[in-house]
């Protein structure tokens, strides 16, 4: 298509490069941007920009933060002695929205992949260990992807965890709050049968 | 949702302003940004500084533009004799990429709409007249939704335009190409009918 104006064209290339904005989304977005006043454009740009000259990763967990330390690494009424492991920063906003978590986190940012070319060099395995070595850790929770990948992670990096003896779990694998029984695959519904839990009246 | 940085929050706020991106879109296109090397991420920040700096709107159709005279109004070998009318900046994309119209255009920026407080005066209406009457115009298509708003514009303009004696002219309506006759409303159907059109062998 041949746009009225390079710097339109432009626009809508770079929206386009991000992940499922399609050619007529990036148009709208555009138009609907240029159609803004010049504050709330102004506003917009900035918001963009400090992602660039802002954005620091906790020196401890790896999270994104402002500081050298996250908002939740820096939180005294966290449990610090208590480490949940992921695999993305997404994965972080996804647990912080159930609520149902008080500890603090490990974000690996990745997981063993060989055939994406990711060993366990190219994440933060070794800082994880070093933590759970040099603090007060009781335990380790993987909260990692139920794949492939995901497991290899977690055998590795429990592995490098063995000798120091902290506890280690991983997120319950079942079927999903609200799933019909005849949707689930046979998997999850043979492991889930498997992995039963007492029932208390 | 707690974002564990103030740039993200923000960032995440602004795309969230944009239409059609919700909560976990938002997210998802900040964490993409943040991956991306310096360089990607500054060229999208142009990209978008560009939108405010550099867009212009072409002063004879009100197409966006570069300059002070848009491409299509700059080339030489469109018909400047036949104007094609439409209501907003992305029509005017539409109609460019079907590549069956050689004439120029004229951007309404938006159709008479009582409802929305939109009227005539609020319409680059005078300056499409003005047009016609200064120019040597021998056609006016108008290009607009078949909606009553659409409706009522045509039939406000066209009057102003009826002293002029240009010929005017609306693109047809009918059943889309491809369109499957049950699935096709009662109304469009009965007036394609009544439109019917003569079939040449």
């Amino acid at each position: 298509m041949e746009y009225p104006s390079v710097a339109i064209q432009k626009a809508v290339e770079a929206f386009k490069s991000l992940p499922g904005i399609g050619n007529k989304t990036a148009v709208r977005l555009v138009l609907h941007l240029i159609k803004q006043n010049e504050g709330k454009l102004q506003e917009f740009e900035g918001a963009v920009s400090a992602l660039r000259t802002e954005i620091k990763y906790c020196t401890t967990c790896h999270n994104l933060s402002d500081n050298d330390t996250c908002s939740v690494c820096a939180n005294p009424r966290r449990e610090h002695s208590r480490i949940c492991v992921v695999q993305d920063v997404r994965d972080v906003l996804a647990i912080e929205s159930t609520s149902q978590y008080t500890g603090v986190y490990h974000v690996l940012g990745g997981v063993i992949s060989p055939m994406d070319g990711v060993g366990p060099d190219d994440l933060h395995i070794a800082s994880l260990v070093n933590r759970v070595k040099n603090g007060s850790v009781d335990e380790v929770i993987f909260a990692l992807s139920a794949t492939m990948e995901g497991d290899t992670t977690i055998f590795y990096t429990s592995k490098q965890l063995k000798e120091t003896q902290v506890k280690i779990s991983t997120i319950a694998k079942g079927i999903a709050v609200g799933g019909e029984l005849e949707y689930i695959d046979e998997i999850t519904l043979g492991r889930s049968l498997l992995a039963r839990v007492p029932f208390e009246i």
